[in-house]
């Protein structure tokens, strides 16, 4: 095997990269090989400017006033707005607001209040927990006047049928990073006569995403993964226009009021989407986001896909060139239509491997039981990268060096 | 009226202010009287620089590895360990998560599945307006099993009653700043076998509080108002140790699971109140929050409740000599025990005599439909504050200013 000119060829790869520019947009630490941006995205490195001007000049000198003249009061539009391009919606179809958790019960519950005669939200088990977790605590306060049911992700499109009220998917599976049809399981969706919402927690900023081209009708998604928000950043919620007369919101705060300034006893909601708003948003979390979102819309989307699938190839690669005697199984698609921007290994020594690699400057994580998560972020992950990567995953199989103790301690936070 | 005299007097207080050292402390723009803090606190001086340090270092190059080794996982529980202080609680009994709306929708549902065979939720009608539409969603959502009963104020004790399931109530009110007695109406609810929620958005940092002294169930509350924790902060919640165990938690998101690591396809709740966290916590807020909270720890709770009633006995005597034959009425009760830390005043113009004083630098706000909100942040609000902004208000009278039309415009935000 020849590699040397395997690390020739990334840097080919790198050198005629048409979205290469954007690397040196965010902050990534030196010698830091950093595959953990479906986690928690880079720093854009516009990002410390505004949060200081948000705090130091909007909040110290502006005060109060800036709800007005600093847009604050109409941040969660402005930046749905802009977010609503990366994931084919019309610009008065995305807020940004709350958790993804709180977006999923608000939109689960309006969901179920649409489909009054179902009584199933079907889901998959290998779904992202707090999806189904979510699903749960409704049901429940809801008087388990529904059922939430769970099948494998294969089996979904069959299991729709005339009792589903909502279909609740994730796009792109957390754990595998496994992607379904989207335009495919909508319209099955909808022959049966249900709801479909989608958890674009990683697949906003990823991958390829048309909600009206498909047809769906609700969706949630992340702010700090590949949108690069921030820790904690806000999260978005999605409705199509067709449905947003109908919302019910159930978390009615007054910031989702057809007139919020008049403190009136009686909650009406505003007229379109701004009623799925709860309370005051998070400010200084929404301009971080802003400066992520705004940098994401600077590449092109087609190119964006096109480098995400070409670093994924590159690892799969140089795994089986580098490290097939280890005892790695591909736990992501084979198929590359069929997967997000990552690619996970399953190891029975996964946990230990993956701090050993941490260890090395090679960031990316672990997920139970067993996997081994890379994800590729493409603005700012580089084909050299990913040679690095597998460079040093090697070398950490070879030594044995993953055995070691403190690898296996466990962290409180993996 | 020597208002000479009037001036040196409140200049003499400031002097021997125990707690005049933290003015210093906070960003108060050159020439601005801001008694708006009970909307937006202002900022202490050391935001900018721990705002920087997570997003530059923290975020930008310790990246995902920050959620161990700078304190992000734990930052709910410890900030709200910071904040029991203030209220009368213990360290495990308050979280900071979410907003003050969706924490409302959180207890106010695990309180009346506490109370399964009651049917009342009741309030005031004066109450801030969230308190009350939250309510009225999560009825809503949950079949109408439940009613919302409104009574005024001064009726709520004797509006208390076996069918009543939980007291809710804001401690301070928004518009008049009137304070509820909290240890006699907590006593009336629990008699009557009743549950009872606070929401403290006007008091926590700003009146003494006692939750546990009081033997208050839950309890809500504002981060961005008295605590000076920023813009949209995150907000925080209190349920007393009794009720931990039996917490239902219908935001039951991946961050209140007993393991949310483990990422189990079914939810289990955490072991304490750690349950009542739903999705990832906004980082970047809490951080602000946290500088805002330990600032307010370093002043003495007598003190700051001293000079909050000293600077509003200022205001309304100030108010007397100057203004009596303007129009304005006391809003707020004459008995300063029941107020809380800001004065109200009636006016039929309030709105544009509010705006003519904002362009004097005196920053207070208007709340339909006639109140003008003076509110007295007792860390840097001086008793000087309070003889310029109504030696301001009495000129803009006096000379008819308040009048001209660009006071008359509204703004988006009020």
């Amino acid at each position: 095997v020849d590699l040397t000119a395997a690390r020739e060829r990334a840097r080919a790869l790198d050198d005629a990269d048409p979205i290469g520019f954007a690397r040196d947009r965010f902050v990534v630490p030196d010698g830091l090989v950093y595959l953990d941006g479906n986690s928690l995205g880079a720093m854009p490195r516009a990002v410390p400017d505004v949060v200081q001007d948000v705090v130091a000049r909007q909040w110290g000198d502006d005060l109060i006033a800036s709800w007005n003249t600093n847009g604050w009061w109409s941040a969660p539009a402005r930046v749905g707005r802009a977010l609503a391009r990366l994931v084919g919606a019309a610009e008065d179809e995305v807020l940004v607001a709350d958790s993804t958790s709180v977006n999923l019960f608000k939109l689960m519950a309006a969901a179920l209040r649409l489909k009054p005669e179902r009584r199933v939200i079907l889901s998959e088990r290998s779904n992202f927990p707090t999806d189904l977790y979510i699903a749960e605590g409704l049901i429940e306060l809801t008087g388990s006047r529904h059922e939430l049911r769970l099948v494998d992700g294969a089996e979904i499109a069959d299991a729709i049928d005339g009792d589903t009220a909502l279909v609740s998917l994730t796009h792109v599976n957390y754990r595998t990073g496994a992607m379904h049809d989207m335009a495919d399981v909508t319209a099955r969706a909808h022959r049966a006569g249900a709801l479909i919402l989608w958890d674009l927690a990683h697949s906003a900023g990823a991958v390829p995403v048309d909600l009206n081209g498909c047809g769906a009708d609700f969706a949630v998604g992340c702010g700090y993964k590949y949108l690069n928000g921030g820790p904690g950043a806000p999260a978005f919620l999605f409705a199509a226009h067709r449905h947003h007369a109908g919302l019910l919101p159930v978390l009615s705060g007054w910031m989702g009021h057809a007139a919020p300034f008049a403190f009136e006893p009686g909650y009406r909601p505003a007229d379109g989407l701004e009623r799925m708003l709860a309370g005051t948003p998070a400010v200084i979390g929404l301009t971080a986001l802003e400066a992520g979102v705004d940098l994401m819309l600077e590449g092109d989307g087609a190119a964006l896909r096109s480098k995400s699938l070409a670093l994924g190839r590159l690892f799969v690669e140089l795994m089986e060139q580098k490290c097939s005697r280890h005892g790695f199984r591909l736990a992501s698609p084979t198929d590359e239509s069929s997967r997000g921007s990552q690619i996970c290994f399953a190891h029975e020594h996964g946990y230990p491997i993956m701090r050993a690699l941490i260890a090395r400057g090679v960031i990316g994580d672990f997920r139970a039981p067993d996997i081994l998560r890379f994800g590729f972020a493409p603005l700012y992950v580089r084909h050299a990268d990913i040679w690095h990567a597998v460079d040093h995953l090697s070398a950490v199989m070879d030594s044995g060096e993953w055995d070691r103790p403190e690898f296996h301690a466990r962290a409180s936070v993996t």
